[in-house]
């Protein structure tokens, strides 16, 4: 077990349990073939090979809930998506160099969903890293700064520009020297200060440090929901003054999307409408395609007039036909299905269901989301608040046995973080919370062992 | 005419040409939605609604032939791939964080085509750029170093990181103050002087004065047919010196395949292997999945030993199952059909039909390529060797006009680019010729009306 595993919450860790002859095999080829850097999850990594509404599937065709995946936000090889996918890829996969009519039906369908903003323009990216990315090159050019102010367990993806302002990939990533981080605003933990005011203050100490460098502040760049912060969407409307701070000291607000985005909170299609912010950058991934590789940004005029005098931009696949097809049609989808208002609904059940469960396991610190998004907090103690991490450990891992996927964040790695894909039915809801119930008793026991 | 377009070569122009009111319209919608950072290409952009093998389809149904895009490599819509997209889309789509066999079989595949050297493992992306920035985190990590040496007129891709080393994007994006420029190899601009030995020279240089400036050099990275530097892969061999320095300074030398990897030299499936050199990393793209959006790199183990250690990978579409169906089908694709062969036969009668062609054309100063991929160098004067820019813009608009499209590059903007699909048939070849001869006298006379 290294530090790096340690870092990763919910990762496989090699020989800690007897996974089989066939898992081991299949890991030991995939080590090989993919080198030292990919993680797998779970005590027992899975094998899936099909997948089907909230449920995926393994070799032997045991059925998984999948509540955890929130790229298959509409659930797995949704038909309205992989068949637009299809019919795409047998007409036209090509670039933004030519013109085409998709990604213009698709830039005034999600320009549509941010009225009483001043965002104007589409911007597509492969994915949610590539559009951070690009929204902090676009936040330089702007700015003049290069500044970035993120939470402390923040994550925004991959590059390397992105990388060094998500802290948490862990220790042994460096993060930028023109990067400050902010406490995330953890109101289970701030006995009852107020947190709008803090994060405000924390927001304006970042930016008054950046200078004293003689850095210019770029973008304060946040998730809404917070979620590797350990899901801390409430009280809505916290981030107003963090958001005034940055906005009044020259840089930009990006409101991060990839978590939150696409109806996820079961009120709006974006997470930062429930804050009532206005940001400068909006950045989307994960559920845009779902599944297929799409993400992007949205922007204010004023934000991108800067960039577009200085650098053209051109992503060779992004913005192609058969991306864009599948996004229009996961637009469709949720508005078809109803799927922001069903997720509020569910996730209420969900919720609830959770919140009971509190009653009878004293490991339940706190209960807590928004829309299809729950936090769990588990804690060894209620009165101290202190984060039990092997219990949480434990608890995802006897889940995964007993057929239901989740996985947990935080910067105490004891959140369960409960994301399942918008069309989880209400029964569906019931066996997430009957499984966890289930390994809350037997993880309180140090159980583990495989059904 | 802003200086960015004219830093772009071949890019549409706003009120250079009438473009009459269809298209005036879409462009104007298209502005308005998509903001100022997107770029078209022709004086008369194109709409394009369908692709068929070589050819790209208008809504009047007028067929173009397709020599520029490389990323349908296999022609556009191929059905082995199209299908695979469509059978994996429907089954399943998920990550790497589970185990699957398609990510193993395409790793084994693409690592069993790269013999002799030490590439031992695959690390997937989603796009070229996001496959060169990676390469460089892991070189900053193996080296300790953040100098970079490129070509002069070299394009890496978009991120953050990668931009600051494609100098190509033009005067206005900053190069990295780690970022050292060499002259590209230009044997038809070196006077008979050896290239191998002045390309050592320059690299050793920009190696020495990185060192001076106290910045370890962590990569040399090259496209080995120097594609945005004008198309330059003669002599093969050149580049042996240059990797051996950048090497025994303790960087790494990256090899991006995005251009002329999967077959396109038709000698081998990479454009590496035509220098005799070996790379610690190689970088893939743009026909890796034939408008599927899959990228990637192959490394030594010795390259990604650190990086792995200290940084776990996770790119959430990148990977997924249907990108790589749709790798495995191109790969299968490439053999089954034997592309690399073809590409090399098709590819001479182009040469050679160019060739024949600067018997009668002034203005062609030189004809040079390998396998599919030919430049054709435009000048004022065969004595002097001038660049004709303006000649070769009329060129391409011309032959766009006339159903041929293609592009130019270099720094002086004056070398067609001809880099058609694998597929070309020595039908169409012949047809790119005939409308070449045609564009080159109509060009002659300052023409450019529309047929």
């Amino acid at each position: 077990m290294t530090t790096t595993d340690l870092n990763m919450v919910n990762a496989y860790i090699p020989g800690r349990a007897d996974v089989g002859p066939l898992t081991a095999a299949m890991i030991e080829r995939r080590d090989a073939l993919l080198g030292p850097a990919y993680r797998l999850m779970y005590e027992h990594p899975l094998h899936i090979v099909r997948g089907e509404g909230a449920w995926l599937i393994d070799p032997d065709g045991r059925r998984y809930l999948d509540v955890y995946n929130n790229v298959a936000s509409l659930g797995h090889c949704h038909p309205a998506v992989t068949e637009a996918i299809c019919a795409q890829a047998r007409t036209l996969a090509t670039n933004t160099r030519y013109l085409h009519d998709t990604i213009l039906e698709l830039a005034e369908r999600l320009l549509a969903t941010v009225p009483g903003t001043a965002l104007a323009h589409l911007m597509l990216t492969c994915s949610g890293s590539e559009a951070n990315d690009l929204a902090y090159r676009i936040a330089q050019v702007r700015t003049g700064g290069t500044g970035v102010i993120v939470t402390d367990t923040a994550y925004h993806g991959f590059t390397d520009a992105v990388s060094k302002f998500s802290p948490s990939l862990g220790a042994s990533v460096d993060l930028g020297a023109h990067v400050r981080l902010v406490p995330a605003p953890r109101l289970y933990h701030a006995g009852g200060a107020d947190l709008a005011e803090r994060f405000t203050r924390d927001v304006e100490a970042a930016i008054a440090d950046l200078r004293r460098h003689g850095i210019r502040p770029a973008a304060l760049i946040v998730d809404s929901v917070f979620t590797s912060d350990g899901i801390l969407p409430e009280p809505a409307g916290f981030l107003k003054g963090a958001v005034d701070a940055i906005q009044r000291a020259g840089g930009l607000f990006i409101a991060d999307e990839v978590q939150p985005g696409f109806g996820r909170t079961g009120a709006h299609m974006w997470g930062f409408q429930r804050h009532g912010v206005t940001p400068d950058i909006v950045t989307l991934g994960k559920p845009m395609g779902n599944g297929q590789p799409v993400a992007g940004l949205l922007a204010t005029t004023d934000a991108l007039a800067e960039f577009g005098k200085n650098s053209r931009y051109f992503n060779t696949f992004a913005g192609n036909t058969v991306s864009c097809a599948a996004a229009l049609a996961v637009l469709d989808t949720i508005e078809r299905e109803g799927l922001v208002r069903h997720a509020a609904k569910v996730g209420k059940i969900l919720r609830d269901g959770v919140a009971d469960l509190a009653s009878r396991h004293e490991a339940i610190g706190d209960v807590r989301g928004v829309g299809m998004f729950v936090g769990v907090e588990l804690v060894s103690d209620r009165a101290s608040r202190t984060p039990d991490r092997e219990f949480t450990t434990r608890v995802v891992n006897r889940m995964r046995d007993n057929g239901v996927l989740l996985s947990a964040c935080a910067m105490g790695h004891n959140v369960l973080k409960i994301r399942p894909p918008l069309i989880l039915s209400a029964d569906q809801a019931g066996m997430v919370i009957e499984v966890l119930d289930e390994a809350l008793t037997a993880a309180r026991s140090g159980h583990r062992n495989r059904h």
